[in-house]
């Protein structure tokens, strides 16, 4: 008997939203089963943003390849199996792809991951809940360490991610305030998730509504989606705020300059910590005994750039900006 | 006697670089000294790319006054006194601001510290070695957490901050790299200061030379100009790499919108972290755990939007960048 295995192609690498055959559906005959393998048939397929970056360039993972099937989280149950760690019944969540079928083989173990039945839960909340939003969530909330009474802001609140990610400040003793677009999807998350507000920013006050909902201000932005929300975000936050750059997906779907260097930061999982020196009072004295000690030893060096003559401050404070100056710039007096 | 006082007045904000008249010289009469206040000699001058901001707009201080004297770090000697804390002869530092003589009263304790005198050590060491560059060169250097044998980058690398960090790094045991614009700088940072390589940015292929030059990638990225410099630089990061926002002087003389959000960070002292949760596999089951409980328990609730049918994958992916979904959304094959 010959199977026929539905899968989308990536065709196209997509501008903006998806057009109409950048995927296209193929059927593919599936060969006989090889000593090794075992055959998953796909139930339940994952849609993420992140697809949509996989879609058009390299990033933590390679693009999709032109002619390959579409790269995806699924959810499967194994109908065949000459594979010794599977058997038929098994269940299992991973990248199967957008297709019909998934053929497991020697490397399966890196790429899928059994999961149990439970009674009364759906199998489905192995893509969301307990699976990667869930897991997502809960490990971006441990980066953020929140301490009771702090308040989180996070943005795409609606959605599969942002909603657990707000739950668990919740669970954490947080102030929780959510960024969506419908009105719909605030009082969801306001009514029936405990959120205490949700601000819908397709309105015009929105960013007022916001200010408003933090009266002492944010310590921690979930950030799921980048660009002008996260800027309005980024201005309400207390000193020594966190950010968990988690998402961009204003960013997904257009090309913004502005969001490059932020994507760099998430796809790198880099930490940027700004930095003012007024916060080390307290320390000056040790600092300066070390790098006079260093000095002595010959570890450092210095350079100063003297300019003569109070009236002269002007044009060195030009010089900084020109590169006129090596090393210290002072005016004597 | 009536001694002249000669100050630079903030009168404009300036545009781009200082234009004549942006300040403004000054004489004003100094009255005679009250109780509890003591009059400095201003000596030496600190001049600061902070200086252009403190101009323009308030950030982690409030903006200079239009009319008031230009705020600066400064060296200064105690010439009259009748403050407890303070006698003739006293040397201190701190904003003293861009004038001759300043005026200490009962605060001063707050803006300014006494320094020693040192054999065979220059006054002006308390501005830049041991003073405002040195401090934010060690901090920032303590925040950057310097592995042996990591490699650092630092930007302005021939500036009065940079040169120290790069030396800091030297110690530390880094490979250490630094960015400046002219080859004498550069020369200076390889053959003075044992910086393992130096780049003129200003050369045609500096971004080849600066990849060249960091054979394992950038571990830590001293960041004191932003903009296109900082965007190269973070491209060549390592996983995980730890970027020091300490200054973005690309962009003080000009409105340049990429760096408006980082200005942000920076002045706030924020921490951004970017964040995959493929570098959690190991721990998902721990998880899905504590996720599962939360659910059984009413703490967290989930939604699901589910599309049927494979053919419908990709109008369920535009779905994610048009708000049309609420929670997880899913396709049922």
């Amino acid at each position: 008997m010959s199977i026929v295995n539905r899968q989308l192609i990536l065709q196209l690498r997509p501008k903006g939203l998806l057009a109409p055959g950048d995927l296209q559906l193929r059927e593919a005959p599936l060969l006989e089963l090889q000593e090794g393998q075992a055959l998953a048939r796909v139930k339940y397929l994952s849609i993420d943003p992140t697809m949509r970056v996989w879609m058009a360039m390299d990033s933590y993972l390679p693009a999709v390849a032109i002619g390959e099937v579409m790269r995806a989280f699924g959810f499967a149950e194994i109908v065949e199996s000459r594979h010794p760690d599977y058997k038929k019944g098994d269940r299992i969540t991973g990248l199967t792809g957008l297709q019909d079928y998934v053929v497991l083989d020697a490397s399966a173990g890196k790429s899928f991951q059994k999961v149990p039945k439970i009674p009364f839960v759906s199998d489905t909340i192995f893509l969301g809940l307990l699976g990667i939003n869930g897991l997502t969530a809960y490990f971006g909330m441990e980066i953020a360490a929140p301490k009771k009474g702090e308040t989180l802001v996070v943005s795409a609140a609606a959605g599969a991610t942002g909603s657990i990610v707000g739950q668990i400040a919740k669970v954490r003793g947080c102030r929780v305030v959510g960024i969506a677009g419908t009105d719909e999807k605030c009082n969801w998350l306001t009514k029936d998730l405990g959120f205490d507000a949700a601000i819908n920013y397709k309105h015009a006050d929105w960013k007022e509504k916001l200010a408003a909902a933090v009266p002492n201000g944010i310590d921690i932005d979930f950030e799921n989606v980048g660009g002008e929300i996260m800027n309005t975000v980024l201005e309400l936050m207390n000193l020594h705020g966190r950010v968990i750059l988690c998402g961009l997906i204003s960013g997904y779907t257009k090309e913004d300059p502005s969001l490059a260097s932020f994507g760099t930061v998430l796809v790198k999982r880099l930490r940027i910590e700004g930095f003012i020196i007024l916060d080390y009072a307290s320390r000056f004295i040790e600092a300066a005994t070390q790098l006079g000690q260093w000095k002595m030893f010959g570890k450092i060096m210095d350079r100063e750039t003297i300019v003569e003559g109070l009236g002269k401050a002007p044009d060195a404070i030009n010089m900084l900006f020109t590169g006129a100056n090596t090393g210290k710039l002072i005016v004597k007096v």
